[in-house]
């Protein structure tokens, strides 16, 4: 899946790296500006960035996806909304509170978006707006309104990094993946699976290009491109009420191929997706498993998915045992509880390479389990070493390489595939979302 | 759910309570042995303990449910063959080894029930197998078939203390309860989510009676009352490849009615499957969720089953934080994802007898978060704190209380409900999973 595979041996380097990516597209400049406010819901001040992704002229060409989660936010509901608008101007997002089921939530965004508007010269439905953060909580609506001429102020061609700093929450650094088209560039951003306060993990994907591609032609590309990629991941099986997925096209360099555009986009996502499990809570383990031989794409996922949501899979994989018996569990009950008539008989199962099972039966040794320990502890990001207090942190703040525990999955019953990816089950995971309150 | 709400002060006061519960009916032994055996996969000495439950004389009167897992273990093959027999004489139960996909497990099922059924003068179809431990291993036939005698000379009337031990593997403590109806009993032991080795959580259920139920009677109540009971709780979301419960009538006692008896085998399950849960793997916290106003019982289960699963709603309860947030998220999620027509516009949220969501919106304020910390504290079973080492382990090998997290969900559109029981996501969780390796 990733177009790389990189070693990073500093936070230096990861940023180095990034900035040779963040090149954005023509007709496009981002601004962020931070700033403090106090949450009606809670006593305590609060800081806040809001980041602005503005077109040089508003464009037809957008299109967007959005969670499936029945308790959308209200910048989702609006959002939908704003795709039946003829054309998209600019992009607001804040962090830090999710807009989500809080009184007044889609009359504060809009709230927001008229201001923003009014200071970029669109009219409000031009504007797309996006939350994530707190649940629960409202929108500090004038705090908000306040701070967006700084954001403006800020607005500059160049570099999207600083988009992809702002609209981070605790994620442990920013995401930013690009690739060229002829002349032309598709570039992503994605806030990972992050938390805040803590509170809940969302997605949130921005991917800009200058390449021409008509508006419906984007909305189908991009549908199926994230049902290929972002929806093939998973950190913890929960579905934020914010995830959001955006592309849009400033049009400004002739597109030769729209079938290479969509490739482009499609490995941007996938880089992109991969940088998110990879950054996902607590993840010190990257699982990717390819299900191959499988009836149809939707089984292969569903299978994929069963593993990588696995507890008892997710935590041997965390303390680096090559616990077989559960990887077969995790098969076992997907398939049982779902009730396809899907044929298990000639399951092979491999890890790191190694046949682990094959005609019904486990494949061992005490060699091939060496090699397995091996091929795990190669996976691992970062040691696991608890603090004092008896709390977990990941060590480091960039990704120290990309590689994967590679688990492979033939179903040799049909023709098609999948790669799914997920990460471990792991202490720092607990830390971040039980620890922080007694 | 639970017939009684015990607190325990101590280990002794937990055992005291047990013994009361443990008189076996009319017309049933139990004994064990344990001994030590060298696994032909793994170089270092093993202990095992045998478990026969044996009937003073062969009932047609059984029944038993299986899990749906899709790799099941040898046993449950061979026991679902049992079904069709005429009668049951005896069960046989051992730990340590599950016998799942390992070369040759049904033959060697067979051949420990052969050796079994010589010793008791029974037919080798009379006897039932069950394993549970280690998945991928076999069973240690010769040494099996050694023991053996060792556990019919221990076969003796009065109690089913002895059979709820053998059968434990690293539960904390044995599992058993019982009610009356007229002069009959129903008891019943489980054992819980344990873990060997650590390996695959499994449970083992065996309910016993002297009451008379004709055979399809009790088949057919079995699959009702697991379906009302065992299938609604999760600890961890995994399948078990040997979740075996079993009910087996002596027919001793006359039964006055049979509605009475399917009323007590329920409240026997109910309170078993409550002990299964509340030693779950580093369970601290048991969730309780009853959902009502659902349009049918199914959507009731599975709107319940998606709370008690969602990782990041069991980080916050493990962490005594009323994080409504994430409720709203795991129902959002489930809706989502499956996609019923299903209207939440009513839906209204309890957490202790508090409403926390209502109307489309939180219904939160300081006073009502304060009642709900302290709601989680009074149901938390221990206090987590790490070894020296980093890791987790319960200190507590009793349950000190039998209180829940009582979390209400009133859908408000239809007739049906159900009741689901989940535990936390904890660092003990992830200690007994993942921290046993390196």
């Amino acid at each position: 899946m990733p177009s790389t595979e990189n070693t990073f041996p500093s936070r230096d380097a990861h940023r180095a790296w990034l900035s040779a990516q963040a090149a954005l597209p023509q007709g496009f400049r981002v601004g962020t500006t931070r700033f403090d406010f106090t949450p009606k819901e809670a006593p305590k001040p609060s800081k806040m960035t809001l980041t602005l992704i503005a077109l040089d002229s508003p464009t037809p060409d957008f299109a967007a996806v959005f969670t499936k989660n029945a308790f959308p936010g209200a910048p989702v509901l609006v959002g939908r909304r704003r795709l039946a608008e003829p054309r998209l101007g600019a992009i607001l997002i804040n962090n830090k509170i999710s807009n989500v089921c809080a009184p007044g939530g889609v009359e504060a965004s809009e709230t927001v978006c008229a201001a923003a508007a009014r200071l970029l010269g669109l009219a409000p439905t031009e504007i797309l707006p996006c939350s994530t953060g707190v649940i629960g909580w409202g929108l500090p609506v004038e705090s908000m309104v306040a701070a967006l001429p700084q954001a403006a102020a800020a607005l500059a061609p160049g570099s999207i990094l600083p988009a992809a700093e702002g609209i981070v929450t605790t994620d442990l650094y920013p995401k930013i993946r690009y690739t060229s088209v002829g002349a032309g560039r598709v570039v992503g951003i994605a806030k990972g699976a992050g938390m805040i306060e803590p509170n809940l993990a969302t997605m949130l994907v921005y991917l800009l290009t200058d390449l021409v591609v008509p508006r419906e032609r984007l909305r189908e590309i991009l549908s199926r491109v994230a049902g290929e990629t972002f929806n093939r991941i998973s950190i913890d099986s929960d579905t934020s009420t914010s995830d959001t997925v955006v592309a849009v096209s400033s049009g400004r360099v002739p597109c030769p191929d729209l079938a290479a555009f969509e490739a482009a986009l499609r490995q941007v996502c996938a880089d992109l997706a991969e940088d998110v499990v990879r950054n996902g809570e607590g993840v010190r383990h990257v699982l990717r498993v390819r299900v191959s031989g499988a009836p149809d794409a939707a089984t292969a996922v569903s299978l994929g998915k069963a593993i990588v949501n696995a507890p008892l899979f997710k935590c041997a994989m965390a303390g680096n045992d090559p616990n077989v018996g559960r990887l077969v569990q995790a098969i076992g009950k997907h398939v049982g509880a779902t009730g396809p008539a899907l044929d298990l008989s000639r399951l092979r199962a491999r890890i790191g390479g190694q046949e682990i099972f094959a005609d019904g039966a486990f494949r061992l040794n005490y060699d091939k389990e060496a090699a397995l320990i091996a091929h795990l502890k190669s996976a691992e990001l970062y040691q696991s070493k608890p603090a004092a207090d008896g709390t977990f942190a990941p060590p480091v703040d960039y990704p120290p390489h990309e590689r994967c525990v590679e688990i492979e999955i033939d179903l040799q019953t049909g023709p098609a595939g999948a790669t799914v990816l997920g990460g471990d089950l792991t202490h720092e995971y607990v830390s971040e979302n039980a620890d922080y309150r007694s």
